[in-house]
Order: structure tokens, then C-alpha cells, then sequence
């Protein structure tokens, strides 16, 4: 199906350059002209379906560089508790119940909040099994994303079947939407030598199934807490020498397909490593204020040149899936604690959230913006409503005043998957009870602590 | 028209009392019984319009504290700049044109984004004459609320004459819906001297127009950036001893019925002085941030007993009117910052939202909980939304996952306002097309530089 979008503001996120009544061209999965809508009308005048944007914001697919997207069934789970009490009384108990299909369920509901909020790419990261990922799901809803299984010194064999089995079965697949990662849980808990194992790993399977284009990256946590150098001591009865990512490059892991999730406890010296050695970032200021772990300080990474992007972590430590959440929280947290007000500038937050977001995962050569010849994953927001009025800035506004709700049409790949906030891929009543189901299922396993 | 809610999950706010397929009966502007549905529909069985809550939560009206309502026509005018450059080259200049109508149109903007979002109560401060102010916005909106005209040193023959045309038109009016606040700008632009005077003002006004259980209240903003006291310094030649808090406290102002927002630079003394003088507080963590004011000590004041509520702030220094978005903020952000995620809990958070909101307004004999004898003034919230799915707690999902979007009916006073996110006083359509001309004009007249 091809498509033609007019009429409406066209944030294209090349360069800064935004369209006033505007038109974007899309045939099949790919943007192939973009310009004023009353040239592109005479340009194309039949053979697309017309979509009037009167009214409304033309913006890439927002992208959520982490996630744990099978996590939304804890959802409201347990808040408010010290971190080692809600990981080791509640999480981790009950995630030891959750079976394939909660899995994939979990991972449902999650790629049904995105697209109801404009994220059209979502990078997760989950336990898995030659026979359970997050894959399929997203594959199901349409979304594009990376999903990387998660590694653990203590189960070395079951991770590489688990990344082998992912790799070859989902790597470039669904029309090139999912890619595959290989994601280290942390440095404290994949010691030394399985790191440097792993790396090899994952040029190899990048070898194997990958392409120049639609590399395998890497996917870790890296320093989400000020304790961590502490814990790889402990763990490992290593000495780090300066910060962890400086340990990390001592292992010579880091390269520009690594994607740092939260990075709260960095120093200078890891700083210009990660400059060095192209590593990308994800900031998570939700999650990280709600587990009480800190705050990034992500002005000073974006000084260096770091590429930053933005995550909202799991539904299960923010409590949503939500990227206008975390983008007006990265706009304002760090103006407020910087006490500088012209930090993180609507035009950058936004451009972390799309452009940046894309880079993080090394996926700019085809999403990120709407460019001709990149894929058509776009988000379409009414601007038509009372929160969003007067309008000075539409910029300003998709940062500081816009809701996920405000999304009335996404596309991914060129396929039409939300119109008028309604999903065309799933069934949201249906995919709600599922997981109120297996809610109420994983919560009786738990109790009678049978898997 | 009396009115019985049942089969939703009722938040009474009153000693954390929750009543799952709970029913409220409302009669006239009354909440006349609260109780299980099964109950409450035999009790009642005809004169009542009934409400089907299945699925839904029904909370107390949010009540937002701190704002400057008419100010939503400066929504995304100016951001991401130098404080002092924001206010003098952009704020103050254009606030010196807007007109009486402007103000009311801002102030009933405002007023519709802030029902839209389940707020029933706000607490306004703007620069008044005898014939302008916010009060009639908010009482053709249904809204309920306090409104104050600010005082300045270098007005006050013109503060007086608007204060006192401001209680005697709308003190305790619209059924009781409007009250009025006096209202001097801030320790360092109203000088010692007017600050007494302003007092026994006050004093007086309340003796002519308050009633004991509607007393007009004071409302000023209070050390909103840390170099106050060196402005009070500045501008009045007096050396404050202590904090500004302290300060005022030497002047005799402070008592019960002074409500402080912001707080942000607040020593130990400060707060032992507010706790003493029983001063409230209205928090105000986004605009804070937004505006790199920093982060009020909140979790300590809460420690020492202080009511604290929670406010917005203009939707220009936010840039909403959304208190869902203000509680998860609150929420989150004190938990990462004092680096202890069991610091302020959903529970507590909600309870600053909603009868903490009233407890600071001197209202909280007639609003701020689902209460037999208290107005009626409620939100219902459907629950049936992926990002509320699944459903382990619902006060956690309240702040943590529930967006103003989710509020689908609103009552204040006993007045259905908003059935199924329809406005039942206002034209919403109208209003956003008010408001975008006002803005046009207000540019034209700023450039012309005509008033």
C-alpha cells in the first residue's frame, strides 16, 4: 500500500528541517518523497491513499532504546521498596514462574502501549529460550525492534543455545522489522572472561546472519548504580582500575555496536571512553529515579559527543512504556539539577528520542527520520486539543506538552498499524485479558510454588 | 440532581479506606453515603442517576495548588532559556498586553485542561483589576477554585482597590465554588511594611467576607531560587536572619492560612518555623525543574509534619495543567535524589494530591476525600487501558501508570462537568479557537508594541 500524509506540520528530524503544511510519500515500506503538500499532491496524484493532516504533527516513530518488554505483567507489581528487597523478594521470585507464553503476552501488551504512543521501536532484553522470545510478539504487532537474550556467568550454555537459536531464527526477519543483540546482563554479574566470550560471539553470529547494514549489537547495563565497581569486586576478585566502563575497555569489549543502558555512575575517565570507542548510551531517567539509583549526567556525555538516547526501562520500574513521559523527564531533569535551563533544549531531547535512538542502535541508515529512502515509521499527533494550545513551537510542544495519548496514527514499515488510535494488527480487549489472565495464573504458581 | 457511582473501585482518601465494587451517593452537591454497591443500590433504589463504574476507579477531585491559570495563552512561547532572560525579554513584555479578555480566556483554557484531567480544584494567582480576573473563567467552567490578585511594592493603591473588589465579588460565590486569596508576589517585591499591611488586609477581608469554614487564605510564592534572601537584601536594604522562611516569620506573617509554593531554597529553621506556624505547601517539581530552580526538600518537610501539597505552577513553566504528570514526578524524583525509592510512596503522593491539596487551601472540611457530608467533587477513571493492565494495585497505578487521559468523567459540586471526556459546560472546540486568535492578537499588539 502506498500512502501520502498532507496537510499537516512535518517534523523531519534531518538537520532541524520541519515542514509547515507539509506532505510525506510512502511506498511500501519506504518514504519516497517529502516536500510542501501542494507540490507533492500534483507530483502524485493517484495511487496513494491520502491521509489529511490538518491539524496534526508529522513526527519519525519515537524509539525506546531499553526495555524489558515481557515485564509489563509486573506492572505496579511492587513500588516503593529498597532495590535488593524488591529484586530478591518480589521480581525475581515471581519472574522464576513465568512461562513462555507470559513471555510473549507480556511482550504483547508492551508493543500495544508503544504504538498507542507513537514508539514505533522498542530495544528489549529478556530471558529466553530456544523456544521463548520477545520476538515474536513484536513481529505479531507490527512494531520493528531489537531484541537481545540476556546473559548470565552462572548459565553460560543456555545463553549460547538461547543467542545461537535467536540469532538464526530471528535476525533481519518480519520484512527486516526485528534484529537480534547479544546483551551481557551486567558487568557484574558476566564475569571476564564470559564477556570477552561473548564478544567473539557476537561477531561471529553478526558473520553468520548479519549484514554491514543489520549488524548484531550488544546490549548491557553498565554502571545503573554507584555500587557496581564494588559488585564486579566482589563477584570476581578483579581490582577495576579507574570506572566501569574503563574496566569494560580493559576487557577490550567496547566498540560502536555497544549500547550502554543507564550509565548513572560514570566518571570522566569512562566518559571519554565511551567517546572514544563510539559506545552509545540509553538513558532511563524514569526508571532510574524510581529505583532510586541516581541521575545520568547526560549534558556532560552529550558535551564529549557521546550519542545519548532514551529508554523508559521496564513497565515494571517506571511504571509505562511511555517516550513523551521520558522525554519531557529528561528535558527538565537535568536543566533543574544542572541548575542551567538551557540544557537538553526540546529540539536535542527530541532528536535523542528519533535520530538518536537510531544511532544508539546502529539502525540510522534506515530509521530515525523521514528522508527519502528511509523505511516509513511514522507517528501522527493531533494537535488539535486543549493541552497543546495556543501553538508557538510544535517542537516545544511534542517535548513539554504532548501526550502519548495525542498519537492518533502510527506507521511502521510502511504498513498503517494504528489509525485513529485503532490497532490494526491485534486486538487490544483481548490482549488486555490475556494478561490480566496470566496475571492472575503467574500469581497462583507463585503461591502454590509450582512452575 | 443526585447521582449514585457503583461498581468501581472507590479511593476514599479517608484513612486509606479503599472499597472495591464500592458505590457514592451523592445528593445535590453532597456526598450523602459511601459503600459497597450491592448495598448502596438496595439503600437507594430510585431518584438517583446511576453510573456504572465496572472497570473504573473513582478518586477524590485532584487539587492543584500552585497557579497562574491565565497564563496557558504563554504555553510554549519561550523555553529552554536564561531565568532572567525568559521573564525580561520574553514573559513581561508580552504579559504587559494582555487584555481582560485575555486573561479570561487563558484562565478558562486552563480551567478545561485541568477538568479534562480530574482536576476539580486550583489555586490561582494573576495580576487582577476590579473587572478582570480568573473567578468568572472558573465559575462558567464548574470548576472549584481559589483565586488571588499578586501584590507588588510598587502597585499597591492598585493592589488594594483589586483586592477588594476581588472579596466582595467572589469571595465564597458560585454556590460556594470560588474563593479568594490575597496574595503578595514574594518576600523580595513586597516590602516589609506592605507585607504587614497585606496581613491585616487580609484579617479584614476574611472578618467583611470569610466565613469560619471559608477563610481567605494567603498564597505567595516563598524561596523559589536560592538567592533570595540576597534579593530581599537588594531590593530592601534589611539583612535577613535565617532562611526567608524565618524571615517572614520576624514580620508576623505567617499562620495556618499561608500556603507557600515552591520552597525550594529552605533551610532547617525554615522548616521548623513552618511546622510552628502550621504554613502549607504547594510543591512544584516540574516547573522547578523546568525552570532550573532546583528540587524542594519535601521528604524532609513531610518528616517534620508539614502539610505539603502538590501544584503545577503556569502551563507556561510546565507547560500542562496535569497533576497525574506532577504526581509521578513528585513520586519519582524524590526517591532518586535522596537515592531511597521507599521515600515518598504512591500512597502518600496521592494524598498530597488530593486531600493534602485541600489541607492547604483551609478547604479540607468540604473537599479532598470521598467522605459522607463533603462536597462532590470526583474523578472516575477508567482502568481499562493497556498501560493500566494488569491490575495488582490501583493507588500505585494512580501515580505511577494512569494519565489524565484516562479520567472520563468528572463531578464538582455535585454537577457532572465531564461525562465520557465531554465537556458538559463548555465548548472545548470553541475555547482552543478563542484561545489560538488571542494569541495571534496578543503577537500583533507586542510587535506594534500597542495596548
Amino acid at each position: 500500500m502506498n500512502h501520502l500524509i498532507y496537510g499537516g506540520t512535518i517534523i523531519t528530524m534531518q538537520n532541524g528541517k520541519i515542514i509547515k503544511d507539509g506532505a510525506v510519500v510512502i511506498e511500501n515500506d519506504v518514504i519516497v518523497d517529502v516536500g510542501k503538500s501542494r507540490e507533492m499532491l500534483r507530483k502524485y496524484p493517484r495511487g496513494y491513499e491520502r491521509l489529511d493532516a490538518k491539524g496534526k504533527v508529522v513526527i519519525p516513530g519515537l524509539i525506546n532504546t531499553h526495555q524489558h518488554a515481557a515485564m509489563s505483567l509486573l506492572r505496579g507489581y511492587a513500588d516503593d521498596l529498597p532495590l535488593q528487597e524488591w529484586l530478591e523478594k518480589w521480581i525475581w521470585p515471581i519472574e522464576g514462574h513465568m512461562t513462555a507464553n507470559d513471555i510473549y503476552i507480556g511482550a504483547l501488551l508492551t508493543a500495544v502501549e508503544s504504538i498507542l504512543g507513537g514508539t514505533t521501536t522498542l530495544n528489549t532484553m529478556y530471558h529466553y529460550t530456544p523456544n521463548e522470545n520477545e520476538a515474536k510478539a513484536f513481529a505479531d504487532a507490527g512494531l520493528r525492534g531489537v531484541v537481545g537474550h540476556v546473559c548470565f556467568s552462572w548459565r553460560k550454555k543456555e545463553d549460547i543455545n538461547a543467542l545461537e537459536d535467536l540469532a538464526k531464527s530471528w535476525h533481519n526477519r518480519a520484512d527486516g522489522r526485528i534484529r537480534v543483540s547479544v546483551d551481557p546482563h551486567a558487568p557484574y554479574t558476566v564475569d571476564p572472561e564470559y564477556m570477552k566470550e561473548l564478544k567473539e560471539l557476537r561477531v561471529e553470529l553478526n558473520e553468520k546472519y548479519g549484514l554491514e547494514k543489520a549488524p548484531l549489537i550488544w546490549h548491557v547495563h553498565v554502571a545503573e548504580t554507584s555500587d557496581e565497581k564494588e559488585k564486579i569486586r566482589k563477584a570476581f576478585n578483579v581490582e577495576p582500575k579507574g570506572g566501569v566502563m574503563e574496566y569494560l575497555d580493559s576487557l577490550g569489549v567496547l566498540d560502536e555496536h555497544f549500547i550502554a543502558a543507564h550509565c548513572v555512575a560514570v566518571t570522566e575517565g569512562d566518559i571519554a571512553v565511551m567517546k572514544r570507542r563510539g559506545v552509545k548510551v540509553s538513558h532511563n531517567p524514569i526508571s532510574n529515579l524510581k529505583l532510586a539509583s541516581g541521575v545520568s549526567p547526560v549534558p556532560k556525555m552529550l558535551e564529549q559527543g557521546v550519542t545519548v538516547s532514551l529508554g523508559t526501562d521496564s513497565p515494571c520500574s517506571n511504571n509505562a512504556a511511555d517516550m513523551f513521559e521520558v522525554m519531557k523527564t529528561a528535558a527538565i531533569l537535568h536543566k533543574g539539577l544542572n541548575k542551567n535551563p538551557t540544557v537538553m533544549a526540546a529540539s536535542q531531547v527530541l532528536d535523542m528520542a528519533t535520530l538518536g535512538g537510531a544511532k544508539a542502535l546502529c539502525w540510522n541508515s534506515e530509521i530515525g527520520s523521514i528522508e527519502v529512502g528511509k523505511k516509513a515509521d511514522l507517528a501522527i499527533v493531533n494537535f488539535v486539543k486543549p493541552h497543546l494550545c495556543p501553538i508557538y513551537n510544535e517542537v516545544s510542544h511534542l517535548v513539554y506538552a504532548a501526550k502519548s495519548a495525542d498519537v492518533e496514527t502510527v506507521i511502521i514499515n510502511g504498513r498503517m498499524v494504528m489509525e485513529n488510535r485503532r490497532l490494526t494488527t491485534l486486538k487490544i480487549e483481548k490482549i488486555m485479558e490475556m494478561a490480566e489472565k496470566a496475571k492472575t495464573r503467574l500469581l497462583e504458581r507463585l503461591k502454590r510454588n509450582v512452575k
